[in-house]
């Protein structure tokens, strides 16, 4: 059993960790990796092309935090050669719901946010 | 009338802007801005406040950036000094459901998250 400093986290709190947890959780390719692994365990190769244009040291890294953070597990079967293979947690699982909120809301709204940049740099320049 | 490329925006498409938006949604000081903004309009001074610990710069950038992206306007009145006031668009409250979505998340399991954290790194250590 660990102990933890705080039992409700509050993300208008400096000193609270939560803040790094919304960076960490808001990051393109942990969105993008989760919501990928909604459907069932994945293989390394699976999620880069299924993220597509992934620099593999990054996807590396990204899985990394996902399992320290206790999102995703890693599992490495002996065979020849060796298959790992990422699941979600029931903790990750747990963040499909609002991370699929924030991707539709990106998808829906993707043209009209393109449209306002245009219009901004055009009435900038 | 600007013309848009896409009509609807798919995040595993990497050409596609969706990604770079998703980006910028998900950014912590961007999250922070909308739900402060979510109760009414704010100065500049009050924002830097709600949020706390943001350096001015970086409070300037993100709110360039979400009136770029057509999600905050920026209204100057003439007073002595300067009344320089931010506000959500109807775009931008459209974004408030999703992003307080991920924050409650995030404020729920940062506990649990801290906990998996400790743990990875008393094994890997």
């Amino acid at each position: 059993m660990v102990t933890v400093d705080f039992l409700q986290g509050d993300v208008f709190d400096p000193a609270c960790p939560t803040r790094l947890i919304l960076d960490r959780i808001g990051d393109k390719w942990t969105v993008l990796t989760v919501l990928l692994l909604r459907d069932g365990p994945l293989r390394f190769t699976q999620l880069r092309e299924g993220i597509g244009k992934v620099a593999p040291k990054v996807l590396t890294q990204t899985l990394r935090r996902l399992e320290r953070d206790g999102l995703i597990t890693r599992e490495v079967f002996a065979e020849v050669p060796p298959r790992v293979v990422y699941t979600l947690t029931p903790l990750g699982r747990s963040l499909i719901e609002p991370i699929t909120a924030v991707s539709d809301w990106a998808e829906a709204h993707m043209a009209a946010i393109t449209t306002a940049q245009r219009e901004y740099d055009a009435a900038a320049g």
